[in-house]
């Protein structure tokens, strides 16, 4: 497997922790997230998108989108239930995350650690508040369960992981979120757990 | 089934034509998607997101997000593919639509129906420029594709569909794509094809 990567990208982190857990070896190459001038020649014909994570399966074919990727390494395992209600629940996270986690929480991480100089204060603060919103949606649902779904490890923790446990690096804290914070240390205590900076 | 739903929304019309589709029978609640108020009283208990739409199946266990509805429903059906890759990319694409197509094109229609008078013209033009790019990536695949996945109609294009076909109705014209209506007229003339407005 071949995964165009960036290291400060949750996303991409989701598939490499997830590939660890399975011990399939992966080969990264590395994109940057700022300037993206040459995404249209390296990942162009792989991914309309042209986001990352995109993978290169050992067959040539390509996969995009990070929710999409870690479902297909995840059927079959431990890692996405079989019962078709739970799987449902599992897509019904992977698309809260995708739709109104992520664009809060990494979008606020990603001007704090990258564009602070160049976009309003104000702008700033309101994605910090919808972050915000969007882990108190966690916390009232972990105050009564110890994983999303179906109280077992699964990729919707993997991806609800990846960009909570470093909103703070969104100027986010995480003190008022103790339920989403006991969960954070289940998660990091998973057999075979890698972090993302590893 | 019951279906919390809203007329307006592009979202709610994909459970809606599928359901259709499956000859699955449902009632619907339709909920304002302007004065959100009444929410947390009535899918607040079902859906943390408190979004539409939200079913309750036939045994009271509740479901939401949209792509994950369809995948719910679809499972076993004509309608999503057996093949594991094909699988994938069924998801790929029902997060490309979440990520950045809803959210660009859904949100301009929103603003251009509902909000017009309230929101900044330019803040209406970034996020019409912004549903351009995502129908762009669109006729790109569809240049070479008769349908999202596997040449065979799925609920990828049925998410795709809702909100793209009334695209106009955000000020965003599709005459730039014919690949794109070419497609448009494809699902329409799918067996048990419903309009938004039914």
């Amino acid at each position: 497997v071949l995964l165009y990567n960036s290291a400060v990208s949750g996303n991409c982190y989701k598939v490499r922790l997830l590939l660890v857990h399975l011990g399939i070896p992966y080969d990264r190459e590395n994109l940057d997230v700022v300037d993206r001038s040459n995404r249209p020649d390296v990942i162009g014909g792989l991914n309309p998108a042209l986001r990352v994570p995109t993978i290169v399966l050992d067959d040539g074919r390509p996969l995009a989108e990070s929710n999409a990727i870690i479902s297909y390494f995840a059927e079959g395992t431990d890692y996405l239930p079989t019962d078709r209600y739970e799987r449902a629940q599992v897509l019904q996270w992977l698309f809260f995350e995708q739709y109104q986690h992520e664009p809060h929480v990494a979008v606020a991480r990603f001007m704090v650690l990258f564009k602070q100089d160049e976009i309003e204060p104000a702008v700033i603060a309101g994605k910090q508040e919808d972050a915000r919103g969007a882990i108190a949606i966690m916390e009232q649902h972990l105050q009564s369960h110890t994983f999303f779904v179906g109280e077992r490890y699964s990729i919707a923790d993997i991806a609800l992981y990846a960009y909570t446990h470093v909103a703070p690096e969104a100027d986010v804290s995480l003190e008022p979120y103790p339920a989403v914070r006991a969960w954070i240390d289940r998660v990091a205590a998973q057999p075979g757990h890698v972090l993302i900076t590893d």
